[in-house]
């Protein structure tokens, strides 16, 4: 990207969604849209979208309001989804599979490349055009295929040593399903995934309905 | 609960955190901890944890610390997950699976009772002892079975009828995996699971070293 922006925590959390929502616009063939119309779809006020909008440039013009590819195209380049990245799956149980079953990483620049297990039985299969190999692959299989994240949804007493093997061959950011909490160096990056975190939001905000 | 506790929302988002590095140390026996242990496991200061606990009552002693199986209860009372909760899943694919499958759930009173599919072929199959089921099925078991809570692993184009269905029956917390905008009553609560904005929020963090 050509200028570096710093945007505030919150408002990069709520870039997904915004990308997704002018995606759908883009979609429909809609061109033009405005902070009033942005704030029906999305359930968010319209000052706070031109908020979060001024914070990644002044894009709005009085009058005219957002230029929808544009948008969609700069928030694009700020997630860095408009670049090409290779993905590997440790694991290829029914999280695994559906990772790769999930139809719309493409559409955000993520490419599964390669799955591994452990199972003699599983490895061969060839699932969505990606053949499970074993794990002994593992390194050369990164190198040559300029692999930088791997999702790790193999179970917490497994992916320990394994974490270090992925740091080690040159995996810069890990997506972390396993439960573990994972150690890594500094110029490494781990996002975890806890689902049984988002199932007791679920229920507090029930029980307080919030 | 006894008390109705005000908990600001960033302290809620942390506690599923603390529990579980509480069960931890109660699985390891031990009984007693401190701000100071506790941050250095968890990465958080020890001021953050003070902080923490002093919203959710005065649980620390001077020169003593924390009570790890007390507050690993009050924490666990607080977050509803000390009593039974059932769940059903829709959609028997597999992401479907593999939440029936995740280990961790049970530990946190959540019961998988059953799952739903329209594919002919897949019904009667059963999983782990969960049976899945035709959708005809579905308001019937939801009354039955004292459902609460409903894991949508649908697409987005199936899923829009079905949360109505879900809705009248009773349902009062979707879990909805499906992308999606899910439209319902003040007395029901979403939430959201965006796997590709967890994997977004990866590749920001790698570009960004954040």
């Amino acid at each position: 990207m050509g200028v570096e922006l710093s945007i505030p925590k919150a408002v990069f959390d709520r870039l997904p969604r915004y990308y997704r929502y002018l995606g759908d616009l883009l979609d429909q063939g809609v061109d033009r849209t405005s902070s009033y119309d942005l704030a029906e779809r999305m359930s968010y006020s319209a000052t706070l979208i031109r908020h979060d909008m001024s914070t990644l440039g002044d894009f709005g013009r009085l009058g005219y309001g957002y230029d929808v590819p544009f948008l969609h195209g700069k928030i694009s380049e700020i997630l860095g989804i408009n670049r090409c990245h290779n993905i590997i799956i440790i694991g290829s149980g029914n999280l695994g599979h559906a990772i790769v079953n999930h139809s719309n990483f493409a559409q955000y620049g993520f490419a599964m490349k390669g799955m591994f297990d452990v199972s003699p039985k599983l490895i061969g299969r060839v699932f969505r055009g990606i053949e499970i190999q074993p794990l002994d692959r593992l390194e050369a299989f990164i190198r040559e295929n300029d692999v930088q994240i791997a999702a790790v949804t193999i179970s917490k007493d497994k992916a320990d040593d394994l974490v270090d093997r992925l740091v080690d061959a040159g995996i810069k950011g890990i997506w972390n399903f396993s439960h573990l909490e994972v150690q890594v160096p500094d110029d490494v990056v781990v996002e975890d995934v806890h689902l049984s975190e988002s199932l007791m939001r679920l229920l507090y905000r029930m029980d307080h309905r919030v």
